[in-house]
């Protein structure tokens, strides 16, 4: 039987600010992955979040990101050498703190948006990224995107890493993702998003934005937790996974289990 | 034989800016309280400071502060119901990563500035930071402000506490120190901020401003690294406590030893 | 025939985090309170924020807060000598770098949160944030709640005051604001909100929680944009005012028609 | 007569931190780029960096920088479109608070770090910095390095610009400094870069690493004021243009005088 899981970056509030329908997404995802104070959540959201996941039972991810609360951590920034693996282990032992407050374990990692995008196509960088999660805890899991420098450099760490695929981006024909500034770079039918995941899953490839069958792998996919849509989406790909006998489940359960 | 700890606070550099010197100073203490990157420090001279301190044989503790970097964590602010104890998790979890990746432990935690003078007085304060370093790690020992409110909350929740005093600050008939906006709150004098140290190790008493003599509990003292006349002072004071016969040892080496 | 302002907290999204229906409020306001970047707020949402104003012809005031953007400007922070001072002339001409890009005119002052209530019942304070506004425009307006430090202050140092009132607030003997924190501090039925507000600005007085009528001065009405519930009051507030034929008008408007 | 400019970066002490010998510089130079809050300062800061510029009678400049105090304002960021427009506004209202408050007047403005140096080779960021400028106010003068996009831009908009020059760094054969990652990036002998600079002011040519003569216009010279090597070489630096009788003076000052 075919399984994936289902992740989704919360916890993204910060003091006054409100951000993502995080009570209501858990229902629906298998992982959830926490901002860490860089470039969203603070220590009250942190704790808030981790005692939600814990009470609905989803695993718990570190989402370390770059230190631009105002840029959300979007925006590319020059590190320095060492800063990736320093960054990393900060926000990891943040959040593991408020893991180990609740008595749950934390499970996987997953850098959040241009950290997360420089590394995929960086060596060192990812090499950092990896190097600090395999230092603070070499159980953790490493989320990267599908065949990225950051799997790669997880796998090479010795990491159990997890490759991410997106239900609603299209892809290039070297495995990448369509860069948003493009046309077509987003599946805005949520048939044709579903569509996708499940031909991703099943047969282990995508179709290119240029019609292009290539292989990748799914072992994790990333779903949205902001918005209206976003909860009716998570509905709809569920079913349509359940309908396709896929396995909904977190990998370290689908390990436990065997699946 | 009497023991001491000597402890200073340390790694309070942030980016371009350096502060103290913490090189120098870590050859005349045995405990070093690191900033978190709140009040203080980031994580780039976290990392050095873990070193530094892991190849001097200095114990290392987290030195937790007010989110407050423009105050150095030394403006009182009125902190929410829990935010406390949160602050004070994310700050040990931050901290922790380092040493957990330096292949050493965390020892204790000593609260900074603002945040350790609130805590001193404040019975609610000082039970959410007692709780959070409990929730941690309940072997880490936890410094206050000897017979404080923070040592009290410490001792109720099960931790083993550091009574720390002051070489260069005077005290008053509570055991309170002197306000510093207060005549006479600092002790200028090398020779006579020596002598104050060896009565409250010796004798286990202090001579308040008013001339009265009273009881305190001296675990460990606390000595500045900013400056070279704060390098000078270390100096002599370790002269004086080897002359006096007073064992120099962090609190955890001296509970192996049994001393 | 008796005049009022009607203003409110605007521009203080920040990053990626939108706070407030700027939008909808600025059709039912005379003055815009706009943070500075401190509290809430930045650069591009300032920018956004001026260009609104201007566009619906509302007047624009600085709302400078604390520097303290997790506790929204909500914490006490304890302030050194001149930082008052210091905080509002930054946060002053970082706004008025907008409006004189946009080719418009500020108008106002109105110090936000914890600093507005600091101010309330500190002379210090008060004179501090007065010089700084003097210093920098003393054309400008010093909006403060009514009767207090900070209006006395700007009487002092030659400022034209607006003295604030609150729509579902209750007031005290001594003509503060009812706690928070205590019983009674909300007035949450609509209705009772705007004859309080009739009231204070037909009769000049306020009736307190305990039932006592005391004399108030009513320049400007502080109303919510935070909530579906507000514009809602907003629009009640507006109907009520002009059947009582009480003309609502921005102080400088007021002060040119000669009202 | 030849006549050039001096100009240093100045307040970028942040809170407790303390960088630069502001005091002794001043003596040294024409014109001081004061740090806004952002790279480095803060209102306290520039308060007294401004009242220090003002009683020495150097001539004062914002000196905006990326919000990255972490990073010193020297990690290139990828900004949004409009960014670096707003960012520049908001400094130079900021700072110029401060100038006005102190009744004195902004002269010129620098761009920081990266942000200069981004600049230096973006026609769009150019732009957006040139036209925050122009809209604050047309007579201030914009500082670029020599012949670069953000000199260009200035021109463009209708700005007086100021072509910066580096006593202490090489230039390549297209005009640009030699990158410090290069060997050979740096003068080191304090007699070459004296040189070197006489070289510039009386020849308008620069020698480029590879020996080749090239012009430049050299308006004004960057000196560092962060250590005590800097003020020997400033001193050393007035000496050599005294005896070459090249007028060290502001350009806006040069312009008063029809120099």
């Amino acid at each position: 039987m075919k399984r994936v899981d289902i992740n989704c970056d919360l916890g993204e509030s910060f003091g006054q600010y409100v951000l993502g329908c995080d009570d209501d997404i858990m229902n629906h995802i298998t992982s959830a992955n926490i901002a860490c104070g860089f470039h969203a959540g603070d220590y009250a959201t942190m704790r808030r979040t981790v005692a939600l996941a814990a009470d609905k039972g989803v695993k718990m991810g570190a989402h370390p990101g770059l230190p631009d609360l105002q840029g959300f951590g979007r925006r590319n920034m020059a590190l320095l050498k060492g800063e990736a693996f320093e960054l990393t282990l900060y926000q990891l032992g943040a959040l593991e703190a408020f893991t180990r407050a609740q008595g749950v374990k934390l499970s996987h990692v997953k850098p959040h948006g241009a950290l997360y995008n420089m590394a995929a196509v960086s060596e060192q960088l990812s090499e950092e990224i990896a190097r600090a999660v395999h230092a603070f805890d070499p159980e953790l899991l490493l989320y990267g995107l599908s065949g990225s420098e950051l799997t790669k450099a997880g796998e090479r760490v010795g990491l159990t890493v997890s490759h991410e695929v997106f239900a609603d981006r299209t892809y290039q024909e070297d495995g990448t993702l369509t860069p948003r500034s493009q046309d077509g770079s987003l599946i805005t039918d949520d048939t044709a998003a579903v569509r996708q995941v499940i031909q991703m899953i099943k047969q282990g490839t995508v179709t290119t934005l240029t019609g292009k069958v290539i292989p990748i792998q799914a072992d994790t996919i990333c779903i949205h937790g902001d918005a209206d849509h976003a909860l009716l989406f998570a509905r709809k790909l569920r079913e349509a996974l359940i309908k396709e006998e896929v396995a909904i489940t977190s990998p370290q359960s689908a390990a436990k289990k065997g699946v």
